[in-house]
């Protein structure tokens, strides 16, 4: 039986998206692929709210976030984490030699403003490297209030981690002075994983121009230059699958849901799920940090969470166990990318059922 | 109007292999995943005719290739490049700081395993690295007598691109001594693009251990030590759809056609394009050295290459013309994965209707 998703990716994928992968294959250096390639990238930029050029690499997320944050740092980096997604872009930086010194908080809290203006002072750093929303944590940072913190200081390339945000929630990508902003194909974009995006702004190119060993695949500047000289066509064969899928999927996210529709309902399913998980438990983190796209709730209850999901399981749905340390002490519930209200009241109830909650 | 794909990748994919891809997704962090992942490699280690663990990689092949020679170059790696793809080797080491040498023969010629000696004896390398089918000249290696030389030297990592060759034409990883044999979905394994897949030996994962800063989402060791401790499932989120596809198609390769039925097909499809080919032009490589997958013809009768597939895309196929200095010079023809031969011969039948030849 197929278990419905309501994990933190890879999401539940509408039947109509998933037929889009099946289409007849066109050659990748073919005048189609060029229109849908451009196309793509056209409707993305309205989803980021940018003038930027956007980016597509057949990877998952991880791979465009070290293509960030090795293309972009000339001196060093500065990445603050806010749980394991934020400490794998400093695992990253270190693995490919890149200068990079980590900023941690405790699991559940965010990083603020404040702290990175006291760590950008210090005149150490040209880049920042942030997660947006940690799912791990359910931790949504406040990423246009450190992006105005980031704009005091010229020499810095904004990098932000957004895989499990965008086109879920509204990130202004210009507005917010963001440089290279990265999101995969199968978190709120509702589409399958194999695919990565991301934005390059001028700041970020003109970086990348005096960074030396930037690697060939994951080389940010050089897919740039590539779709420049190609007309939106990629130096290695993408998986053309993804790029129809997302065609489809951008055309519905803009054209027949909306994109402001799509963040109203993925703030009423949050809301919904708050006030499920405040009823029944507590919530991990703070009020204002709160994620849009995923709730992770604390397990004050002491449930055997892995005996919960797979009675779920029978059921036909699946939830996630907490992440790494948080395993047991925490559960989390993906409310993203095409779930609707009913979905996720369907899921409700059946937990209610489960664990014997009125 | 679809175009049926004789181009050297992405190729033609059967609808039944298609419609693997459009499967609702399932969690990656699964069991059923690993069981996906696990069976997948057990099948593709009968592919390859080897004992040695298999990698799966969300990239094209050119990740894969990436991450072998960054991953397994200590000392410095030999290059021996045949066309675009083998100097796209070398443009990978030097980009991400691996010391590297180009070894280059002419256009449409092969490496000889004196030449490899020759290197070899200097005593400065621990890597080779070699295309087995160059798509670009259509000249196919003699990689096992390569491999005769290569064991002459015990600490030599071997690695080989069998991107366009591999599930097409016999190569025997373990007794020819291949440590990494990459290849890709898009070619003669009959998928579309988006997953690349290699074999990982013993001592390349000794070798790996070795090298520091290599990087992270192409680093073959940690894919392998990923794999071993969380049962075949992968440190990021790979492309589902590309898993299922590729586990159907492997039971179709091994236990529908046959893998020598399928190598054998191969060979009697390039028998046809080669007779054809010589009747009407000439082939680019010396006969022995003539690929089993794709077959590049000098435009000896100095034919609009452009137009003739102009007029072919009209009628629904789908060439290539010659690549980057080749382009205009020679055309190619591809005659892999699951085409068949009344394929070819309604292809060519085209091509002579089209050019008045008879």
């Amino acid at each position: 039986m197929h278990k419905k998703l309501f994990i933190p990716g890879p999401v539940e994928v509408r039947p109509d998206v998933l037929e889009q992968l099946s289409r007849p294959m066109i050659g990748h250096r073919s005048k189609d692929a060029s229109a849908l390639q451009r196309r793509i990238s056209d409707n993305l930029r309205k989803v980021f709210f940018t003038e930027s050029e956007i980016l597509l690499s057949t990877t998952s997320g991880s791979g465009l976030m070290e293509g960030a944050i090795r293309s972009c740092t000339a001196k060093k980096a500065a990445v603050f984490s806010v749980g394991a997604f934020g400490k794998r872009w400093y695992e990253m930086a270190i693995s490919n030699n890149v200068p990079a010194d980590l900023f941690e908080v405790e699991l559940g809290q965010a990083i603020t403003p404040e702290m990175v203006d006291k760590e950008l002072a210090t005149g150490q750093y040209d880049l920042v490297a942030v997660t947006h929303n940690e799912t791990s944590t359910g931790v949504m940072n406040p990423i246009k209030e450190i992006g105005e913190v980031v704009k005091k200081y010229p020499e810095i390339v904004f990098i932000v981690d957004t895989v499990s945000s965008a086109a879920g929630t509204k990130i202004e990508v210009d507005n917010w002075g963001i440089d290279v902003c990265i999101t995969s194909s199968q978190k709120a974009l509702g589409l399958p994983p194999g695919l990565a995006v991301c934005t390059f702004s001028n700041k970020a190119k003109e970086r990348a121009e005096k960074v030396k060993n930037r690697g060939f695949y994951l080389d940010l500047l050089s897919l740039y230059n590539f779709i420049q000289k190609k007309d939106y066509q990629y130096p290695s064969t993408p998986s053309i699958p993804h790029m129809h899928a997302l065609d489809y999927q951008l055309d519905y996210i803009l054209n027949k849901e909306g994109l402001e529709n799509r963040f109203a309902r993925h703030i009423e399913l949050a809301e919904v799920v708050r006030a499920w998980g405040r009823k029944y438990f507590e919530l991990l983190p703070e009020d204002k940090y709160l994620s849009n796209t995923v709730t992770t709730i604390k397990n004050t209850r002491n449930i055997d969470v892995a005996a919960l999901n797979k009675e779920l399981g029978e059921r036909g749905f699946q939830i996630s166990n907490g992440y790494g340390s948080l395993k047991g002490k925490t559960f989390r519930i993906a409310h993203m990318a095409d779930c609707q209200m009913e979905d996720i009241q369907e899921l409700l109830s059946n937990i209610n059922d489960i664990l014997g909650l009125e």
